[in-house]
């Protein structure tokens, strides 16, 4: 399966961002089969609140293809994307969110999310992008046991 | 009055943007009466859908302050913050938003705004961030009108 493909690829790059005294988060951005950026939680290297592991790969792809327009594209992200990063899809015309793990968990770890669903922001902004989350949610969770066994962990 | 000097240095940011070429939005950030960040929309300028002017400003701010923790400043935005800029208020910190026109203005210029107010995404997120709108909304409305009136404008 390509979405499992991609997905492993997301939660390879958490893990790898996680070893680095990041937050247990990542996502790769897909189109027509191309993987177009690939990034994890940025926010403590770059002290940059705004750099979610979702964020990143955005402005990743766009900055390669030099275009704001990410439509057709598909972004696998190992948790649900926080209402920023959603909105941030929806601006870049991303065509389809494929989530892991849920916004509760994110928060269950200290996060201080706004714990408001994809599917809700979907439907209160009318937006066109469609949402699949709980997708191999278990490899998803298992990032943050990871990273909640570290020292070095920094919620925010 | 303080507030109203800082909105005039972000509707002033935002003119500079309109001059470039850009979106006609601005964004200041003040703590304890010393501005942090002042930025305009950059969306065009680097291909980075995420550029919005209250993002750039929090990346700004951050990054100057080596810190991910804006607690006790105010973001003043010529026009409301979308969902995006909003959440990234919140997971700054920022304790307060000053904004002059609404979401629905922006969208009336064909920015395909998720149209959902701040005053509800800090209810439904459950937010601690205070949130005024309206404020000299009459001077943030004639930007929107300066950008429509020139030929070079892109709304996305």
């Amino acid at each position: 399966m390509a979405d499992e493909r991609f997905m492993r690829m997301a939660i390879a790059k958490a893990r790898e961002g996680i070893g680095k005294g990041q937050s247990p988060f990542g996502a790769c951005i897909v189109s027509a089969g191309e993987v177009l950026a690939c990034s994890h939680n940025l926010v403590w290297s770059g002290s940059d609140i705004t750099a979610h592991a979702e964020v990143s790969a955005i402005r990743d792809a766009c900055a390669r293809l030099s275009t704001i327009d990410l439509s057709g594209s598909v972004i696998y992200s190992t948790c649900e994307p926080c209402p920023m990063c959603f909105a941030a899809c929806h601006w870049a015309r991303i065509s389809k969110i494929i989530f892991g793990s849920c916004i509760e968990d994110a928060q269950g770890c200290g996060f201080s999310e706004l714990t408001i669903p994809n599917q809700r922001m979907k439907q209160l902004g009318n937006s066109p992008v469609e949402v699949e989350g709980d997708f191999m949610r278990g490899n998803c969770l298992e990032l943050f046991r990871e990273w909640t066994a570290r020292a070095d962990r920094r919620a925010y």
